[in-house]
């Protein structure tokens, strides 16, 4: 038996890895005051038809089921965010700063930094209009990956504005219908051979390849990089046009994360969306709203590959996975008691392990350092003293059975 | 739009409490040296026909995917953990002790305490036959719930052997094939009328029912029983022969944990499941091992109920969202040097907040008492100095814009 393509098992490392990129996920974004919340991984097919573009539609992991409801599993959080704000709006006082950690889905061909499933972290802002919050949520974003070890030397958000392409399209008069599909030209120009893009852009080819390799002007973008600077974060932004996001429900500043190297795939993308919570709501609730989504795929490779970055993390590993105590039972006769002191370690919140069936000292030393343990204590003759052993210094010595607790709490406030 | 029936919308404070239960479940497995591990939530159909009993094969949220396959939402791990053990047993030293929390699925009708999505934590010991490792199991069981702050009053866990009553089947002489169908009778004696049981175990009706009157003796339960003496946790267990779990695939000790008050279904359950790896793996890999599931829902009603475990979880709630800082802006003059400072703050490990968009100052201290800040920082005519105010005392003060992080450290070591 073997698990579904596109699926991974986390493995005790993999999923230390995991935890450490959920937590500093999690950090960050509470020192931006941004509280968590979690929507289903199932919901209706529907609420991607209504909203998402053909792409993702056509991506979806989606089933009938037993009740002969056409449902999907989730592919991105935004839609079911929409749906819960519709919903529950009233209950809270505006602007949210909500954030998000789970699985998504979409069904396509595994490569590279792509998989079936996937773990991506949700940011959003919903029902502020001021510009100062799409500042707010970019340095969000800086500093997740700032987080992480990363400098202004291995990242970079590529930052731009569906208004800045939708103005020119209204000034060279093209019909409201065609920007859906002239922005995905767009989007798509950098990873397309330049004709195919000419192509597809017809008359507009000349004025939008100016505009891509002069770079555009924004006003409104510079202000946000100005936002940026303030805090020191500047360094990590590109202004760049060529940005535009392949969703259809995005409606002002949009961006995208990249390596500094340019050889993965977007670490982060997100902006405003405005108009989403209207059209989901059917028009019974306006509210703007802005968010971006990280993966844990890329932002995994990425971290492997920038040493500093990879260190910090395997640091944190360790300390997920290691036990503070372990206790080596040399006689049997002696379990009982050992284990008595273990509960008792225990309650006292220390990480204790044991052998459970009969084994020989050494081996069980060897399990101590396996273990990534602190302390060995070891139950047998001394008995009703213990012997304790601290593991990276060697040192050695005997504890009263009445004085453990006092004893290795001292121990571990040296060892701190 | 609607969510879909049995699928939960997490709001902030919904999430919060689940992320409570989570925290506490990781903490105390932790404790006990288990390692955390991850499956992922789709998986062959196949995996769950091979070994799990028809109930759960009914129940499966299962579908064809666009690429033929028959999948299924996991609904319960140890089908997954068997597949990862067999496939990676040799990458690991024995025993394992692992654990794992993540969102589970069946597809039946919605009741109290029984969802179509929910999340469980999973314990598992691996490759070990020792009955040291099914103390060690309950006990851990037992700890968890006593870390959510219930006591010995408040559940007991019900204790059985599948042995027990396969010794007792051989005695019978009944041949091996009908014992599941028998065991299956046991399991549901507690919950069906009287007469049903009679009529499925037919000649046994009698001795069976003399059993389960009287208790069943046991000296295995026994000596499991004095193993959790010595670390002081018989309070918290019964022997009690009625259990046999549900699931095909338990060979050995099996329990199951109850209300005291006997009002909700169970809390969690588990055994030993010594074949079910060597079946999975079609012989390659035999492995003893044993676990227990733990469901969110349930728990949740047993925290709701009581009264001192709700408190605890109230107060890790409010820890979890609250905010340290929140910045008002009084004039908005001063925003760029706010937007700077609260940059710096952030960086030092603060949650901080402050107003997206120019508001009263009334309102903005409001705001920082709903969020929970323990302090609030005014800029405005004072600058360079910054008013700082602790919310909880209303004590006043004015802070040189240059000493801002070391008296803000001074506040909250003060207030800790």
């Amino acid at each position: 038996m073997q698990g579904l393509p596109g699926f991974r098992d986390f493995l005790p490392k993999e999923c230390a890895a995991r935890n450490y990129i959920f937590d500093k996920w999690r950090e960050v974004a509470r020192r931006y005051g941004f509280v968590e919340w979690e929507g289903p991984v199932l919901e209706s097919t529907e609420l991607y038809k209504k909203k998402s573009g053909d792409e993702i539609v056509g991506q979806l992991f989606s089933f009938t089921d037993k009740g002969e409801r056409e449902v999907a599993l989730r592919p991105e959080l935004t839609p079911t965010l929409a749906r819960v704000i519709a919903a529950h709006e009233r209950e809270f006082k505006k602007p949210l700063k909500w954030f998000s950690i789970g699985p998504f889905f979409r069904y396509e061909k595994q490569q590279r930094g792509r998989l079936r499933e996937h773990f991506q972290l949700n940011c959003d802002i919903v029902g502020e209009a001021d510009a100062n919050a799409d500042v707010e949520l970019v340095a969000l974003c800086v500093d997740i990956l700032r987080g992480f070890g990363f400098t202004e030397k291995d990242f970079v958000v590529r930052i731009s504005d569906r208004e800045f392409w939708t103005d020119f399209l209204r000034e060279q008069k093209v019909p409201a219908e065609r920007w859906e599909e002239i922005l995905h030209a767009i989007d798509k120009s950098e990873r397309e051979p330049r004709e195919k893009t000419i192509e597809k852009l017809g008359r507009l080819a000349e004025p939008v390849l100016s505009i891509l390799n002069k770079g555009g002007k924004s006003e409104k973008l510079e202000w946000l990089v100005d936002g940026l600077r303030v805090r020191g974060l500047a360094g990590f932004v590109d202004v760049d046009v060529r940005i535009v996001r392949g969703l259809a429900y995005y409606t002002g500043m949009v961006f995208e994360v990249f390596d500094r190297a340019g050889k993965l795939r977007a670490v982060a993308g997100g902006g405003r969306y405005d108009s989403l919570i209207e059209q989901l709501s059917e028009g019974a609730v306006k509210m703007p709203a802005l968010g971006f989504a990280m993966g844990d795929v890329v932002l995994g490779e990425l971290i492997g590959e920038h040493p500093a970055a990879r260190a910090q993390m395997e640091a944190a590993m360790r300390d997920q996975r290691k036990i503070d105590i372990y206790v080596v039972i040399a006689k049997e006769e002696r379990r009982a008691d050992a284990l008595a002191q273990i509960q008792q370690l225990r309650e006292n919140g220390y990480r204790v392990d044991y052998p459970l069936a009969p084994a020989k000292v050494g081996k069980q030393f060897q399990t101590a350092e396996d273990l990534g343990a602190t302390v060995a204590l070891l139950y047998g003759d001394e008995w009703p003293n213990v012997k304790v052993k601290t593991l990276a210094t060697r040192e050695e010595g005997l504890i009263a059975q009445d004085q453990l607790l006092s004893q290795i709490a001292e121990i571990f406030s040296r060892s701190s």
